[in-house]
């Protein structure tokens, strides 16, 4: 039974409130709702964090290597701008797949670029809520094939 | 019961025998058999086909605007040079979702920008076969969020 | 009476269905009609082609080197991205005349360099089925002036 | 019967005087003979103006929202490098139609930006006094476009 | 009575002590004096933060939708590298001033850019504390005429 | 009683008929009469002047070294193409202050630079009248400044 | 004895016809029997196409898989623009020669970059048929050094 | 006898006055006052100019065309924005030396290209008034060249 | 006798734990042990910090004012991204010395610009835990060289 | 009986026991004997040089211009630093042929440009000593044609 | 009497033989007669020396320091690569003359361009040998200035 | 005991009566036997050249191959320009040690730029004479470490 990290970045706990056009309006807690159901299904165990701080969501990954097997990231706002987390993941040796609620290529030209996809298995963009459901199936699947 | 379009692009009849380090020991019959497995289990209706021509993928982008619900494709080189492919799916009105077997954000600089992105639903990349299948759930929940 | 190949690039065989706010309601077939209506009045023949493949356009304008007085071409797509119908225009010695149906300059990055428009005599754009009808005068004139 | 106005931009006084190789022999005033020639023929009023000043061409577009239906403008050289005449014909609220006696594609690399471009209905360039003629064709439909 | 959330970003309770030649021999305390006595002649109502952290400032605006009116910030070095703090204003849909002391314009080319620019009401730049008290009549102003 | 030139540059006479959703429905005589209603009250005397010519506004600068204790300037347009006035301004050896209608650094890319405010006290932007308002209250305390 | 796949890319078939002060005046077919009488005296086996089709390049070199030693290809105006030929030749794991008539380093801007010879095993180009002929020299010597 | 027509940039009216650490203490009078003694030992007749249009250089240049046998010009800030004054020394056919009194290629980086030296004789900048001594002296020399 | 600051930046918590072969299996306890032998040899004392947050290090820098006489920092990812450590450094007047494990001049593009190496007195990157140790002699002779 | 100037750039005497992953094991003795054995062949003659030094190569080009007929040249490093040499070898008015033992389009960026190309003939690169043999060929070719 | 190092750079030992279409006729001893005639003229003492080699002229620069009192240089290619000349003439602290036979900034982009002329007084191009001979009397200017 | 190369770049020699504002007052002799001194203590044997000429300072290193254990350069200016000297590094296969005296990160862009720190173990700037010493304990530990 895999353990995975889930990782919620900047004003991602605004969401539903926040620029639906964009966002959509379900909530954090809607969000999260679904992804533990869904790791029920496929036998998983998340822990789900959300942070503002750059420096909080290194901290946590560094921390994950002890007990997790798989990460699981929307790093919002950071994707675009942090070495440290990309710095996080790398040294954290684990498996990350990058998510994200909007297209991100089709946005400003500075949201096309993500530090963390030269880190990361994988990337999956543009699905809403479904981004993260079809990442948590990734990650359960990468642990499974490392484990094999 | 959604109709798919699935599009292998150019070179990609080569699987399985084509650099395996970067695209897997899987060939593209068993990709496809996957494919058809979870379509049943999901209820969707598929059309597979493979091209290396960029005017062929364009002429079935333009005829599926008749019979599909949605498009998954994986433009391979044509995603990095083809704005007609990418005016096809803009004009077919179609709900598009692009999959790539690499994670294309992690390769050489001329693979990490997609004419197609700026046009599809949303993009999963980097996750071998499991972008394939993970792609045709994506599609199918595009077809019944649209079909509600 | 100067004998003029017509040429329509890829998913232009959509037009009237394909993405009405930036290419209008009209038709192909209605174009192609008024260009025939225009071809009598200004006592030219034309021959119309429309093609997906870049190849087969550069088939198009070689093998018309041996029957053309000249060449009306909205390369679409290709316009962006062929070097491959830049060198058949250019080698195929005739004088050219670039269309297209939007004003290119105003839209997309990509969409502001032409690989034709080194090699065209001249180009227009920007004003929709008349763009095509003052490049059949544009494309006329050319002949009528290398002729006497 | 639509009032256009016609704005001939720096050094174009010159015109037949100036590298030939380039602009062609005719006169400004023998271009300014065919567009009245034209416009009789299509039933449209003209009022021509050639200005080597910027400032001086912003003012005769602003005076223009009182009187004109539509703008006819070789901007010459402030084509590349005015922001003031691109604002002036926006401010005016009149379609415009960008003409260029040479292809300007073609040549030095800063002449193949056109500020003008963004805010114009569409541009004619490379037939030398041809592009006035197809040019003013040009604004004469777009006013009955834009009146019937 | 405009409630407003006034932000001092990173190093600015250094003010007075760190280079005098480009920012001043002005405290923060005696900015934020100068803050209060404005806001009580403009009858408005102040909240003032200083931040050394990108996070914390990020924290600080979400939770501003609930109380304030506008947000007058100077984001001091996250004006140049911060996506995070660019999307807490967006979320919070409150009208927000950007000010600096110095005048970034003129300063390193890295200093040029701000993302939060993209999302302010308006920038003011280069008058030192006056940045500030210009900024509250802005923000001020800005309130009335949304409430009106 | 410090001399104040108020300089509005190109296309500024247009205000209030000019494309209102940018730049709002205030004609340029209400935004005069507005700044001379608060010239009294910080007893400033203002010469303001509007001018669509480039070299008008560079003698105006220049002139106004011989009288004038500070600059209020829109340089419109001219302020992304204009190192004429930037020049004048420099020359001058007067305090200028830069102010915008519109918030330049949300707009077009070459709207983002400013010649002038590498030569500029400071700058002011987004606030529609009130960057006049506010610009002139800075213009006021930056001779007050500089006389004390 | 090796097997030897020559490729001739786009607007070649006109070699002789076309812009000879670039490309000369001999034919394609003459400078086919120049190849054969060459690959006689070097007991190579040639099989020659010429295609104006990216993707028809690109199918022709998937299938020399099962029977070809080496590639001599000149990929004319794809050079420049093709990704799926780029990835069509590494997929084949034979080593490959990349010959062009003229010196490309010499042309336009976009002339220089050449995605084909990222994954071939080098380069000629500059010298006209005699790029062809050292071209099958080198791959024969490829061929040869590769079965020792 | 050569006529020369000197013309003298925007802002240089302002010599001796304007930033003398950059441009020195000399005035424009007694720079042209050296110019005409110069000019009278090299039996060379001078017409000189100051403008700080635009529109007016070019209009000045235009005219030269009838009675000019050489251009002495410090275009200064018009060098690095104006093309109607490149295009206007190309269209006169005249041969122009152009001059700067400082070094423009140790200054800003905008400063560093000049649209002027693309359609000069020649460039001298730097040794302040002998900038133009030294101009002129070339300019004559030109003269005499062409005449022999 | 020297008060030093020394910094270790995000992640270097990991040390001998992550990606040994960038980075070494040398832990930071065995690192900080090395140094506190050093300082001890050249009779300096040290305070040592590790932090992941960017904020917490401006804090620890604009703090250092008071007490340190030089600051030794290996700034990790914040190197390459940190406007706010860079004027926190330059904001406290302290010499400092930036340290890298690694040659940053030798990895991935992003890490070769150092916003810090702006403001550092040098810079020392590529010895691994020499790099810090060499670091500490540059710090000590700077302190004693402003002391003298 | 053509003569030819051989010029092996700098570094190059180490071949055999510099980089041998890169250069291969042949040393520049055996390469310069395969040459002689082909001259010999081709009935030409060789005067083969070896410097290190920009300046010799320079002068050794320029000296040619005397008694040489074409020049084989493996510019090395300065390939993509030296414009002295492509003046040399513009102003020595002599066909070259430049060579390179690897595919220098294939390595780091700054190696892809070879200021070389472009004055001389064509280039061959990427077939070890066999570029060099082929070079020999084609610098052969170019001194029948031209004798011719 | 003032002193001056007369230099010129790689390649100019083949003036009046090498391309004459760009370089003129004239041989450099010509240009030295009339050098040496000038300077005989105005007083002044020559020592003129030609070296293809990059460090070469460094070293003469750098012993000018002892003995010349302003060094006039043409640095032909080295112009555009050199950082050694320019830190050597940074270094001599004597007053340099750039001149070049040909306008430069008309040429290939990477013309354009001068290392020395950051550290020179001013730069002279496009005039043939009168470079050369206004450069001596802007020489022997810059030593009487700084002289007197 | 290793044997170290120490090489001065160009211009090095002018140390202490060159720009002491950046690069101090010591001269080289003086820096010399500052690392000869070192170089005892440490119990290295040194071989210091100094070099005006890039294709001296490749032979130099070349010929260490034979004879020395690391070198430790400072390539002064041909750090920014010099490939030849970089792969005259990369193929003596010694441990490198490139130091500069300043801060090069804090100087023109263009000093920002190193050709050799792609083959250097590490980079020292910023220090003086220290960076030179502190560079040579750095290649004298690379020495033990390797040998070790």
């Amino acid at each position: 039974m895999p353990n995975i990290l889930v990782i919620h970045g900047p004003n991602l706990q605004l969401l539903g409130r926040r620029e639906p056009e964009t966002y959509g309006t379900m909530t954090l807690d809607a969000i999260n709702q679904q992804l533990e159901n869904l790791a029920r299904e496929l036998d998983a165990h998340l822990r789900i964090e959300q942070h503002n701080s750059e420096g909080g969501i290194v901290s946590l990954i560094a921390e994950a290597m002890d007990w997790a097997d798989a990460i699981l990231i929307n790093p919002a706002a950071y994707t675009h701008t942090s070495v440290a987390i990309r710095d996080a993941v790398a040294a954290s040796g684990l498996p990350a797949v990058e998510v994200h609620l909007s297209n991100i290529h089709k946005r400003e030209e500075f949201r096309r670029h993500s530090f963390i996809a030269g880190v990361a298995s994988g990337q999956i963009c543009g699905f809403g809520v479904q981004s993260y459901l079809l990442g948590l199936r990734a990650a359960c699947n990468l642990c499974s094939s490392s484990h094999s």
